[in-house]
Parts: structure tokens; C-alpha cells; sequence
């Protein structure tokens, strides 16, 4: 908490719930100042500058239109936290403005707007960043770090899912239409991000290894119909009408021969879990049972070993300068440290520690998955968005919010 | 162990390892005479017979050909636990010659042998059984017994995995071949019945739903050639050559709606697991952890419990009073229960409780798999082994080895 840095001005687009937690990050950091907000809602622009209000007393402009936000010329950053659809196109008008552009997490409806993204970039060269918090995780940290250090020898298989029981949401269908509209009409991995980030670090994705294809397989939808029916009754539009599948299985092949199996899973009882795992020739990591095994390390053969176990030696360094300057901002620390990375990327006048191609490569996912579903889990596959720099080393941020050192 | 019925004669084909640990268990079984043992080795009839040995004196005949065991009148029941290719032949053989036919696991090489299989059961209506004793692990019998009480809801995902480090076999070629010779030149599901047999049983599997597809998707393969390369160095034909992927993974898709995912991953360092777990609209269960979630039940929502809370109420009655009567054969009991089910089909003279279908069904995944993983994880399609029977309630075993009841 101790950095200032020169002061950057920063737009807010999006106020919901989850635009008003990311203010609540931003206010409290000294060298932010939220110089306007945006959404298409009054009474949210009045919630997110109450929010700032607890923090800070600078003036913040309120716009109805994105566009009349980026037209303000001091403003560096814009950070968008509006329904998944509006996120690429917001993005590209922001770098256009020539802003630094940070988005939420979702997934796309089509391969095109993911090159529209791409292709802005490489037009503008303004820097555009998912921000994808789940990628500064302690443990997701921790992992990535022994895998630089070599603890899982070669990584051979990793898996992930989105295990969260979103049932509450049927509850909310009139609140939350954006994020339902999706359950109701598509079959597909919705949300793919908070697994794929951190595996897509692991596995150096679009430097020098890259997605090849997928399958996807959905299970049949039970789950948000019997909760709608249960709360709205029989005759609502929404009972037993849902197109997700309840579990959406997807399998990844990387060009380097590694299989990724990624899990949407938010329609039936469950706790939640990120079911982040790693397999390499020389150890395991599973987080649902927060345990380890390392061939060369682990005491006793064939034995699982808590996780903990390795944490004072291997948390990463970004966390453990968190932790000693005491762990702050929402989802435990994610939130803070995602967007500080944005931050100091705007500060600093450097590319972001998630890039264009990587946003764009996590994003097609769902659309390729409903491809792949729609179609009977035919194999598809996916673009090289980086059109061939894969296989070249392409520049990594330098500097403490690298995710590629 | 109180079991006493009218006492059958058996004989056993095929006596490495696995077949005189079979054997270990049968001779202590005072209602089964093993009158026949059959082997090409004949040191290994002399260890099976020793075996015999340590429990009874009867007469035990020795043979080097199948054929002339087949020929043994008063022989009832086959068991066959030779290496994995010759499983269906001698099962067939067995069949025709009006002995009941049981076989120990493994997988296909072709659908056709499946059929082979399946059409020699309707010919001659002799009962055919695969040895999968994990239908009766504790856990799977608890599970199953919590589906048919209804504490899961309506099922709508289950996984399973071989996730065993076999690479110590990688030590052992000359003398596993059978076994090393799939890993070298075959990229498939090689091992799935540990996982599919009990989730077979939970999802009703040929009676009222069966499989449909399946994609299956192989990592790179990294693990076993390691191991070759330190155990006899460089030069060696397996060092670097193996066609199995370390982690392949398969996902099936079921007529009810229900998926299935399978792993099988033998080939990395890792504590030993079989995945085991279900997941359905009122509660969840994972064996890598060895809890349940059940929203109706469960003191707290979204978490965990661990499964030794409902054991007491919900252990299987076939667990129940193998437990009473104390634990006994290999495998924690597993071999004991599977055999027994086997026994007693003879002395009944009932179906068996896996059927000739379901074996053929389970089977049938290596070779899909490696018809998938061959054409870049394409969908395949599952024959339907029943021509149809699946439809309507095919009759199932009464009694208390049933796993359909």
C-alpha cells in the first residue's frame, strides 16, 4: 500500500455492483484520482461516487455516454466493468481515444470482435488488458512460481474450473438480465477466464506455446430451471427453458502437446472452488484438496502434502510484498493487485501484464465451445491471434506485476 | 465368510500375478473347488497351484492350452486373467462350451470383438462378467446407495480416473509386456472399467440410458520414456517412444443428458486415485477429497462434509454385512465381493451382475478413444450393443450382489 507514483487520472464505465467494488479499490489508492464515471443508470453514478466519497473529495464528472467519457483528454486509463457484450467494444473505443484500456472478465460471441480487439491494438498500440484478478491469486502466484523454479519438472496437463453455484441469480433475473440473457440462450463456457488466466501463464501461452483446439460437451440443464420454477412458478418464461448445460466439460490441446480441461459449473448445488490443477513429470497440485506431491521432495512416496507446506518458500514475490504491507481490496487481494498492475502499466508508459492476444485468446473460448457443442463436441479450432509471434519471443512486462518472469 | 452354497468347480486361465491373486481368494472359499488351472508358463501353475495349496488339498488339474480346460465336463465357471488381448476369446470359447464366463479388466481392441462378445451371450445365453471390482469398492457401493435413495437429485455429471504412476512397469518391461506393449503403440483410454464400471451403474447404463459419444483428447506423452531413459539408458527401443499420452482425457456423452469424464494418467508421479465423483441437482461427492455436499442435508451451506458422516446410514447393505462378517480378500475386499457375485451367479444359476452388455459397453471406450484421439478428438459414436433393449427394463440380477436394484 506504500506506492505513489505520479498521479494517473482514470474513467470508470460500468457502475454495477461489480464496477462500484473496483471504485472501492481505486479510491483508496493516492496515486488514482476517478476523474469521471459513466453509466447508462443515474442512481449508479450517485452509488459509485458515494463510494469514492468515503475515500476522497476530488471532483469526478458523470456521463451517461462512454464516448463523452473518453473524450475527457486528461483521462490515461479506462477501466470497464459494464455486461459482458458492451466489454470489446468499449475497449476498442477507448484504445481509438488512445486510453489505456482494462476490462472485466467475460467471454466473446464471436471470433471477430476478439480480431476487432486484436487488430485495434496493433493499430493504435495503446495497451489493453483483461483484468483478469484471478491471475493474482496466492495460490495461482505460488504455483506459477514453482513452476519457474522447476518443481513439476515439464507440465504435461493442467485443469480449471468455475465452480460457483449461481443458482441465487435465477432469484435475481430481473436485476441481472445481462448475465441470464446468456444462460437462457447459449450452451457454452461462459466464463472461462479465472481458470484459463492463471493456466495460460503456467503453460507460456502466445509466447512460444499457443491453444491449437478444443471439444466441448454440455450435460443437460437442470439446475436454473428448478430454481426458477421454484421461485417464480411454473408458468415463468425462464422454468426448464435454460440452454447451459448444467456442467460444460472442455478439453484444450496446446501446440506444445499439453491438455488443458476446463469446467463451467454454476447451475447446481456445489462449494466453490477454482479446481485449479497442474500435472508435470516431477509433481502434482490439486486445489480442491490444497495438496501437493513432488517425486523429489515429498516425504513419503505416492502421499499427498499440504500445499502450506511450500508457501513461506514459494509464494511469489508480488505476494509476498502484499503481505507484509497488509493484504487489501476485494476477492482477498486479487482485485487490488490486478488493478495496481494496470496502474503503474499507465504510470510507467508499458505494456500490461495480460495482453491483447492473451484477452483475446481466453475470450474465444466460449465462442468456439459453442461451436464445438452446438455441433456435437466436434474439435475446433482456434485463431493464432498473434498471426505467427507466438513462436518468437515477444516482449514481457518488465518489473514486479510480471505474470512471464 | 459364511457363505456356504452347493459347491461349484471353477477353473482359471491365465496365472501371472493378477490370476493367482484371484486364486488366493477363491481357495479360501469352502462352497469352490478350482479343479483346473491353465497356463503357457508352467512355472506359473506350479506357484497357483502352491497357492491352492495353503488352503486345500483337492485335486487341481493342469493344463498349457484353454481349450483342454474348456473341455472339463464338470468345470461350471470360467475365470480368465490372462494378459488383456486374449480376454474376449477365451471368454467366447467358454461361452460355447456352456461355462459361465468371467474376465478380469481391460479394454478393447476393436468394436467388432465387442460384438463377437455380445452375439455369443445371445447364441448360447451362457451369463459372460467382467471382474470389476470396484462395482464393489466401499465407496462406489456407498454412492450408489445414496443415488437410489435420491440424495443426489437427478445425476447430471460423474467422473472417474486411473490415476495410478505405473511407471515402475517402465522398470519392468521384459517381464509386462503385454501391459508395456499397449503403452508403446497405443494412444488411447486404455484402463477405463475401474472408473465406468461403478458409474455405469450409477447412471443406469443400458437400461433406460446408454453411452452415445465420446471425444477423447491425449497430452503429449513424456512420462514412461523418462523412466525408460534412466532405467536402461539412451539407446533402448522404448526410450522416448511411447505412443500413450501421459494424461488422456475423455468426455461421454449420455442419452438421459448426463456427461462423463474420464481420465487415465499412469504415466506421472502422483498419489494413486480412481477420481471417483457425481455430481447432481441436490448434492456432490469427490473422492479426492472424500466429501459430500448435499444441499438438503449438509449443517452448512456451500461446504464441504466429509463422507464418513453418512457412511453409517448410508454403507451399502452388501458393504454392511461383509463388514459384520469381517473384511477378506485383496484389494480391501473388493476381489472377495466380485468373485463371490460370480459364485453364486453359477449356484443360483442367475444372470450375472454386470452383464455381457455392460462389459462390452465399457470395453468398447479404449477403442473409441483411440479412434478419437487419432482423428484430432472427433466425436465417435457408441454402438448400441443392445440393438435396442436398453429401451425397456431389460430383467436385472435379484439378490444381494444386485448393483440395479
Amino acid at each position: 500500500m506504500a506506492e505513489k507514483n505520479r498521479t494517473v487520472k482514470i474513467g470508470v464505465v460500468g457502475l454495477g455492483g461489480r464496477g462500484r467494488g473496483l471504485i472501492g479499490t481505486l479510491a483508496q489508492m493516492d496515486d488514482v484520482v476517478i476523474s469521471a464515471v459513466c453509466d447508462i443508470v443515474d442512481e449508479c453514478i450517485d452509488e459509485a461516487i458515494g463510494r469514492i466519497r468515503e475515500y476522497k473529495d476530488y471532483p469526478v464528472k458523470r456521463f451517461n455516454n462512454y464516448h463523452d467519457l473518453l473524450a475527457e483528454k486528461d483521462i490515461e486509463g479506462v477501466v470497464i466493468a459494464t455486461s459482458w457484450n458492451e466489454h470489446i467494444e468499449i475497449a476498442i473505443a477507448s484504445m481509438e481515444a488512445g486510453k489505456y484500456a482494462a476490462f472485466e472478465v467475460g467471454g466473446a460471441n464471436s471470433i471477430e470482435e476478439c480480431w476487432d480487439l486484436v487488430k485495434t491494438y496493433e493499430k493504435t498500440k495503446v495497451p489493453c488488458m483483461m483484468l483478469e484478478n484471478c491471475c493474482y491469486g496466492q495460490y495461482e502466484l505460488a504455483i506459477l512460481n514453482m513452476i519457474r523454479h522447476g518443481l513439476f519438472g515439464e507440465i504435461i496437463h493442467c485443469a480449471g474450473g468455475y465452480h460457483h453455484d449461481l443458482r441465487t441469480l435465477a432469484d435475481a433475473l430481473a436485476r441481472n438480465k445481462q448475465r441470464s440473457f446468456h444462460h437462457l440462450h447459449r450452451n457454452a463456457e461462459l466464463y472461462p477466464t479465472h481458470e484459463i488466466g492463471p493456466i495460460s501463464k503456467y503453460l507460456n501461452i502466445n509466447r512460444g506455446n499457443r491453444f491449437l483446439t478444443l471439444t466441448s460437451t454440455a450435460s443437460k440443464s437442470r439446475g436454473l430451471g428448478i430454481r426458477a420454477e421454484e421461485v417464480f412458478g411454473k408458468d415463468n418464461p425462464y422454468t426448464q427453458n435454460y440452454a447451459l448445460g448444467d456442467i460444460v466439460t472442455t478439453v484444450i490441446k496446446c501446440a506444445g502437446g499439453e491438455t488443458i480441461t476446463l469446467t463451467h459449473d454454476t447451475s447446481l448445488p456445489r462449494p466453490y472452488s477454482r479446481g485449479n490443477a497442474v500435472h508435470g513429470t516431477k509433481g502434482i497440485w490439486m486445489e480442491i484438496n490444497k495438496s501437493v506431491y513432488f517425486e523429489d521432495l515429498s516425504p513419503n512416496p505416492h502421499e499427498w502434502e499440504p500445499i502450506e507446506n511450500y508457501l513461506d518458500k514459494y509464494n511469489h514475490p508480488i505476494w509476498k510484498e502484499f503481505l507484509e504491507d497488509g493484504v487489501t481490496g476485494g476477492h482477498g487481494g486479487m482485485d487490488y493487485l490486478v488493478l495496481r498492475a494496470f496502474i503503474e502499466s499507465i504510470q510507467n508508459e508499458t505494456i500490461t501484464p495480460i495482453d491483447v492476444y492473451e484477452s483475446a485468446s481466453w475470450m474465444a473460448i466460449t465462442c468456439l465451445s459453442e461451436q464445438s457443442i452446438s455441433m456435437g463436441s466436434m474439435p475446433v479450432a482456434f485463431p493464432d491471434f498473434t498471426n505467427g509471434k507466438w513462436l518468437t519471443q515477444r516482449p514481457v512486462l518488465e518489473g514486479k506485476y510480471s505474470l512471464d518472469k
